[in-house]
């Protein structure tokens, strides 16, 4: 068993019109003046984003806003936050949405603590050394940002993709209201399922000798997220099945499914980027499109982690090999996605590129040739270029 | 599903030679002077608390020391403690040890920070409003003291034994090293498998309606702690199996079990309480001596919980009704006790109280017919005596 650091300190408040509390929240941080961070207008036609503000007056509490982050949150908006922060002098953002805003947020956490280009965070030409303080009321089920370290900032210019991780901007709390999920189109919910479920797998498959109960867990919070977005395909309000989803959001990325493992395989992820940077496709439905395609070319270094994620949680019966089995968890995987209207491939995700589109995706994904992905299998841009190709 | 909210903010260095980390993780504190607690001499003999100020030495951290806790941590050894800290002008306390040592850690953090008794606040009579900053070193995989925001105490004249809770308490970081367990004599090791699994089973028995993902995480948590409680039974030494039960033992009582819950019956915890006060039983072992006739006298509140205990923890196969699931899950959950050598009853405690002395207990568990305990169901002083003569 590998040695593990652990440490999730965000103060989670979970369930029915929790958002009332976001006022007292925000004052025990000792802060004078928040950034109220969000995303499109839906926040604000809900009256979320109004009745945060009125949380806010009651305690006292200034604010400056600055809404229209997008899915893929871009680098321009995350300057646009900074130099608002600078000129308000906020020192406490509130980020109200999803993984896209709270990334958002944590980005213009980093460059308004610290000198130079944001960017360069993101780049890694240097390390940040502070990171405004952050709390979040979130929207969406699906990154995990909300008790996470990592950041994910698209640099619209370059199309580039790319994360940064640092405890600096560990949400100081999250407010979680499972009812705020209940009027998301189906497609985000499962995307944001997809995208769960992926961020417990990244860690499940890298190794052979995971610490059992990390590997319990994770298996016990991959069945729940299965079972729930299937009743949330028919039953879009069903409250239960939103709370069981949003915990597993936050429980599958704040470290736990990665404990006593040597962090995660995240090729799958990085694919998926490139996706993003290119096509601006939902992060979830990315992965579901390529997930396969790389579980294929990879499965045969790490057969028994395949075929336990077959076996322990697609409740695939055991084949006549290790092998077998695992592919056969593959192909079961593929069929919930495809069972929770999510694509398994890449025109099913609505994107047809041609061979010299593949080689820039391979190209972007491999930074110029100059980096591999992966951990299963470590993965250059040929292997890159052939599993796009595989997910055709 | 209930409302919850969950705070673990405890960072956690944890694997081989964690315990070099200590004087590193004490500098980023920003602490003066620490106080070193711990308990008894196997400590000093086995050269950790050297090494623990070696390492304090080499970040230039100044630090008094006061050892000789014992198990069922009293209330002198701790206002022991708060006059030091005082004396000292200690602004950080570092506790060496298991659950009792960090509780008495606790207990000085909050004497020292607040005026007045501090044994008002284990009785009731006032809360804290401060704690000095605590770090731990984990010696005994049992307690989980090390993440959790419990604390519990003995009045050794008035003999009651009370816990306090707050977040205020909870350890800065913790840093665990499996290997220091393994010299644990066996009947320590079992003892504290027992209490890290009531720790989950205190909460799970207590709703038909739990979060299914929080069910899923404590079932895979029972199921571990089982199986290495067995392979240390033969093989104390086995790094990975300390290890499970090493981190199973924080996850337990950091509040992950109990999301979703309206926390937890507690009843077992205080019906040996009163054991723990008047005979100074380990803490494991004497719930493993009550927790069957408890069970026994308490099922048919919740046959659906214990039967759901029985077949998916037990592995017990389900009989013609969920009642008669339920029994034979205490029955299996008994045979495991015997198997790891715990004791199913006082008798194998090795107490023999009397009807009068049973009266007594009685009479300070439910503090002199003032209180009631367990939600699975009320209890009274009358139906403590009954289960303590079930026990017998």
């Amino acid at each position: 068993m590998l040695d593990f650091e652990y440490y999730a300190p965000t103060r989670v408040v979970f369930g029915k019109d929790a958002e009332s509390e976001t006022g007292k929240l925000v004052k025990e941080q000792n802060c004078q003046k928040v950034l109220v961070h969000y995303g499109s207008q839906s926040a604000v036609r809900s009256g979320l984003i109004d009745r945060i503000c009125a949380s806010l007056d009651a305690v006292g509490i200034r604010y400056a806003a600055l809404g229209g982050v997008v899915p893929n949150p871009r680098l321009s908006k995350v300057l646009e936050g900074i130099a608002l922060c600078r000129k308000e002098q906020v020192d406490f953002i509130l980020a109200v949405g999803g993984g896209s805003v709270i990334d958002s947020a944590k980005a213009i956490g980093y460059g308004a603590a610290n000198d130079g280009d944001v960017w360069d965070f993101y780049d890694r030409k240097r390390s940040a050394a502070a990171c405004l303080p952050i709390g979040a009321v979130l929207t969406i089920a699906a990154a995990g940002s909300e008790m996470s370290n990592s950041s994910v900032i698209t640099n619209e210019e370059t199309q580039i993709k790319r994360g940064y991780s640092s405890n600096l901007c560990r949400c100081r709390f999250a407010v979680m209201n499972p009812a705020l999920t209940c009027t998301l189109p189906d497609y985000q919910t499962q995307s944001g399922c997809v995208d769960i479920m992926m961020h417990t797998i990244e860690r499940y498959l890298n190794h052979d000798t995971n610490m059992g109960l990390t590997d319990g867990i994770s298996e016990a919070l991959l069945r729940t997220v299965i079972k729930n977005a299937l009743i949330l395909r028919n039953d879009p309000e069903n409250y239960d099945a939103r709370a069981e989803v949003m915990w597993a959001s936050s429980l599958s990325h704040n470290g736990l499914t990665g404990c006593g493992t040597d962090g995660g395989d995240w090729a799958s992820h990085q694919l998926e980027h490139s996706l993003g940077a290119f096509y601006d496709v939902a992060h979830g439905a990315g992965i579901a499109a390529v997930w396969g395609s790389w579980a294929r070319y990879v499965y045969r270094d790490r057969p028994k982690r395949f075929a336990s994620l077959a076996s322990r949680v697609l409740m695939v019966p055991e084949r006549s090999s290790t092998e077998e089995t695992a592919l056969a968890g593959i192909r079961a995987m593929e069929a919930f996605f495809c069972s929770i209207g999510m694509p398994v491939s890449l025109r099913e995700l609505g994107i047809t590129p041609t061979e010299a589109e593949i080689l820039k995706l391979a190209d972007n994904c491999s930074y110029g040739n100059t980096r591999t992905i992966g951990i299963v299998r470590r993965l250059g841009r040929e292997d890159m270029a052939a599993i796009y190709r595989m997910a055709l």
